[in-house]
């Protein structure tokens, strides 16, 4: 089985970003903000049929790890109401996609973040995505900001309830920025990854997971800067006398293959132990062109993966044995979707 | 001749340190600052010849384009003044670092940059270290905030009258980031990539370089993600409907090579063209010990590049040809230096 650990639903009905759009308008002027748009389930199929379902049997890939529309999230947007709200909609809607094509998704939630509100707050609503909805794991935003970087760094205590109800449940989180707000960045080229390198360095210069040793989290996009760098974090690392980055952080730690040529792949499966990576795409996500130098979309990484030299076996890992490790719910709920 | 083109001077009298905590310290209490500490040239000789000049001479490399202490630009403290008299008085230091060993190094100034203050106040400083120091290019801080980004992105109109002086003087910026205030980052493991990813980014979406052709502009640390990240940056500048990287940026944008290991360099010169990379290292700065797989230090580059499968040609562009055509001053001021 090959599992995409990272999609998002980029294709959502019109009328849900629609209401979206106004939420925000009612918030900005203090009025209370309208229902919530009827969606029917002909429109959710035709969003995926024609989007990540044709994309999935084009590709051969089986079954996406799929969550709401990351730069959708837009934590800076409104007041903790105001993400209450928007992530209670996103997640119903993966919710039904998830129970609309039970073999090809599984169902990962956006957490109501707030700039400057405790995760606490996130607790119920993750809860609520697990139990009710058997969803795998979380998007965390360590920049509910948007790009001005104004919460304590993920080592913080300021996250605890969040990881504590994370490890009860026993699920990962995928550490993911949203839309960046701050002209200095660029939401796709620089914000995303900046926000996974600094998580990673976060985690570095924290005892995080000694306090939370089955804390799991997923850098996605190739770990930003990280592996190219490995180098650095493995001296800085050194420098600050902490353990081997494969003890400080490995076991907790993974990288997602979302990397869109073949040379940055290579580097990956190279410098990472291979049970560190999770096969990934983000397809229909941040590039959706075709690489001229290849003929294929610089977004279909399962190409890539089939040209690294690594074994069968590696492979396998990479394609599907890790995620089954990292996100400790799947199985179970491939069992159960799958039926 | 192999030239390293970053290098600061990490290692600068414990006086000139000092006197910085005091006009901080003054500053914060409304008092003028003390009186610049005198330092004698054997005290500056002596930081050099047990510090850069020793490495320069243990890896064999000849010449470093020196800067000021980069973390120690510090930016983000004090106001305009605070940041001109510090930037007078680490430029004039690394002149005289320049004049004692003139075979060895040849510099490049720090900017008086505050956060939220016209860079059209760097432009004296930068006129007066090329004209009288023989300076051959300057630092330019994309973040003078420390982590916050308040500043505008590179190709915003707030930056030219900074790059109108460097094109009339023909001189490069490398691009860098100084220490980070924001708790979110740590200075060399984060904030440095990251600045070096977000500035890529603030160029590639902009028409910088087609108002100033023969701007050049340094991304040190390898340029932070984006080697590793190329096909990402080529397909999103495709999807933007952009020409090709190497013509929209590359006529303009170099890398430097402070990557501290060898699958990382091997990924640098396989994606970005030749003619783009700039050896350097960095030597006594992020990343100060021996990396145990190899049994040399991190930060010794030269050991890399060594093991690249690249001709002799190229290599000679990496160490020394390339950085003549980037620093347009350079050849006449080794000249001059060489006597």
């Amino acid at each position: 089985m090959i599992i995409d650990c990272h999609g998002h639903y980029t294709t959502s009905p019109r009328q849900h970003e629609t209401w979206r759009a106004e939420q925000i308008a009612a918030d900005n002027e203090g009025r209370a903000a309208p229902p919530r748009p009827a969606i029917t389930d002909d429109e959710i199929r035709a969003t995926i049929v024609n989007g990540q379902l044709k994309v999935q049997q084009e590709r051969g890939t089986d079954l996406t790890i799929f969550s709401p529309r990351a730069a959708g999230m837009g934590h800076h947007l409104g007041d903790a109401s105001t993400s209450e709200a928007w992530a209670t909609a996103c997640n119903e809607l993966i919710h039904r996609v998830c129970t609309l094509f039970p073999r090809n998704f599984i169902g990962v939630c956006m957490l109501p973040q707030s700039a400057r509100v405790s995760p606490r707050n996130c607790v119920a609503e993750l809860e609520r995505c697990v139990q009710q909805y058997g969803f795998v794991g979380c998007n965390l935003n360590p920049d509910p900001s948007g790009g001005f970087w104004q919460d304590p760094p993920l080592g913080d205590k300021y996250w605890y309830p969040l990881y504590e109800k994370m490890v009860e449940l026993d699920v990962p989180a995928m550490i993911h920025v949203s839309q960046a707000c701050n002209p200095a960045f660029h939401t796709t080229g620089s914000h995303y990854l900046n926000g996974d390198t600094a998580a990673f360095m976060q985690c570095l210069t924290s005892d995080l997971f000694k306090n939370f040793p089955t804390l799991k989290f997923i850098i996605p996009h190739g770990g930003g800067a990280v592996p190219y760098h490995w180098g650095r974090f493995r001296g800085i690392a050194q420098d600050m006398k902490l353990p081997p980055l494969t003890e400080h952080l490995l076991r907790n730690v993974f990288f997602d293959t979302c990397v869109y040529h073949l040379p940055g792949q290579e580097l990956l499966a190279k410098v990472i132990p291979i049970e560190n990576i999770l096969f990934a795409s983000e397809m229909i996500g941040a590039v959706r062109g075709i690489d001229p130098e290849t003929g294929h979309h610089y977004d279909d990484t399962k190409r890539y993966i089939e040209q690294l030299p690594i074994s069968a076996a590696d492979k396998a890992k990479v394609y599907e044995g890790n995620a089954r490790q990292v996100y400790r719910r799947l199985s179970a709920q491939i069992a159960k979707q799958f039926g």
